[in-house]
């Protein structure tokens, strides 16, 4: 990968920002690479919810410039003999523990290289058990941001462990089971049915209708604003997923699902 | 408008921080322009909340440097035809939906011109119909950044959507009609009164009482630490309103009033 | 001190991000200094909580490179008689109430001069006495980070306020009294016992037991990933003191502890 100009390093932790987690790790980071462009991208993934940051990382990782460091901390192993890890792509570098959070989106990427992290002169010392984030993943992606080679933090790695988010079962040749991957701040309900389930290219698409915690929905919007007050609908997320939604209200609370609820799509 | 030497943008939304979407738009705008200085004024406006999002830009804007771009992204009618806009001012610039949100800052302005965002060269691409932040907004903010001239971005507009603050409502010589505008994390009432109101430039207004909730409220302070323990007080606030306050403690916990609720002034 | 070659600016607030109190800070300082690197620590230190806001500053300062600014505004007593204060060290300023938040920082540094903010040129016009960190504090922060002289905001003081943290109080040889300093975002209780006082340099202590909560626990950990699941077991924190925690669970739920909740530690 060639190395850009001024690369920035993204943020995604589960560890808000009540406590001196996340400063610290702005500290070390600032401490090694005092130009750093150092961006947040969320630290309120729920706490251990591997699913959740790799739904965000896949979800933003691609926006970001050639070269951007995304260092990813949801680390429910640490202390444990799960690796630590650093990704290199055609793209984008990642810096994780390995607990299957980058797969989503290296799925999607080329020419991946990863490297166990263990040369300890890139680590804080004393090294803790317990707070990895600052001592071993935040110092890691500051010293590639200065410019350090990728396989100088370790030995490659033939393999890393793997995570799938949930994806749509196709019952037969016209149902599917699906689940809610995410219910976002609106109460949109983000399914796990890419949009090409539904054809939506040239418009609206064949007739379907989706059966949630025994509701039926059947309407077709291409955006919030055309769903009838008070109604439930299908849109076309900006994720890449269908939604089901309301308008300026919460579809989570008018159909009291949570997420990983289950639903079922039928071609009618 | 001259341009500053190096812009900032700064970011308001109702989007929060546990979804991917202020992630996105930071993405985009880094890939425009990464040498981009990107504040995060606010991501928890109240979702939907227009007041909300005009309040705190009203009281923001003016205190950074000539030439940020303010883009402010609540917009409920994403994908309806509300349009998306640009303004120029004497100082600076916003990037927002045509929905009213930016009136209150706009009405202290001059030379104000408004552009229809429609050369879509300046878009992302598919263009989606539920996250015009990231495909409409942020870009356009990103290109202004990086020189680009306002009226390239579309027609000049004769008019924008018009929204008002809540005001002081005038019963008699003696007596007005107001309402809690924001109530803040402290649990001061911002009030809708302007500090002239009470005329306090000479330091003590005249004597005056207000009727809220049943409460009858006349003492005045200058600052929090005056109001006697366990007491409330009206002080003349730092965003130019009165406030009705407490002291460190809610003084909306101790009235029981909600954001709107109506209140009377009456010099006595 | 010598002066870094491009300091940051942290910010610890209490303010939230709901408001628009942060968001005019920031624009204060980039006003100033527009190359200003401004970083978020936390603005979610609870309301008025000078521990609180001792503790986060304590616990993260350090990790800053050498010169960086630490502005700090938990002011309870704005407005009051309180002094708005400056504090030059070897390695870093503060800029902060002086309400004593500093203290558990200062403690720890050398060559401390402290100076009494009072020369109103470097403050924003009107004064108000609600805002300070508006009008004083981001100001003076601001002016330091362009370079102005510690000594040209005002005249030097003899001491200030102290604060200290809750520590362990022993009640006899084998015997202490601590409490829970702060509980974090995973429900671990950080107590106000240091690593030191279970001597572990070698790894494993020697024999004890913490009663809290009318519960037991004697089991010793290096991680959060050696805890049985729902066990509780003492584990040395990353912030250098004993912390009691469970696996993948909330230790403060699993024994309805709260914040400065006491208990006993004994050698067996």
């Amino acid at each position: 990968m060639s190395s850009a100009v001024r690369p920035c390093i993204t943020l995604i932790t589960d560890f808000g920002l009540r406590d001196p987690f996340v400063g610290i790790m702005k500290g070390v980071i600032l401490n090694i690479v005092p130009s750093a462009v150092i961006v947040d991208v969320t630290h309120e993934i729920d706490t251990f919810d591997l699913m959740h940051a790799a739904f965000v990382l896949k979800s933003t990782y691609a926006f970001f410039p050639r070269g951007t460091i995304h260092l990813v901390v949801v680390d429910p192993g640490v202390g444990s003999d799960r690796r630590p890890i650093l990704v290199e792509s055609n793209d984008y570098l990642f810096v994780a523990p390995d607990n299957g959070l980058l797969s989503p989106a290296l799925s999607e990427l080329r020419n991946i290289r990863a490297f166990h992290l263990t040369n300890s002169r890139f680590f804080l010392h004393p090294l803790s058990h317990t707070f990895h984030g600052r001592d071993v993943f935040a110092p890691v992606a500051a010293w590639l941001c200065r410019g350090v080679n990728p396989d100088e933090f370790g030995d490659e790695l033939t393999s890393v462990v793997e995570l799938k988010l949930p994806a749509a079962r196709k019952l037969n040749d016209r149902c599917w089971r699906g689940e809610v991957l995410r219910i976002d701040r609106f109460g949109n309900l983000i399914t796990s049915f890419p949009l090409e389930l539904l054809d939506t290219q040239g418009g609206m698409p064949p007739p379907f209708r989706i059966i949630i915690e025994g509701r039926e929905i059947s309407r077709f919007c291409l955006s919030y604003a055309e769903v009838p007050v008070g109604d439930l609908a299908v849109i076309p997320g900006s994720a890449g997923f269908l939604e089901i939604v309301s308008r300026q209200a919460s579809a989570a609370d008018a159909l009291l699902v949570r997420q990983h609820g289950e639903f079922i799509l039928e071609l009618v």
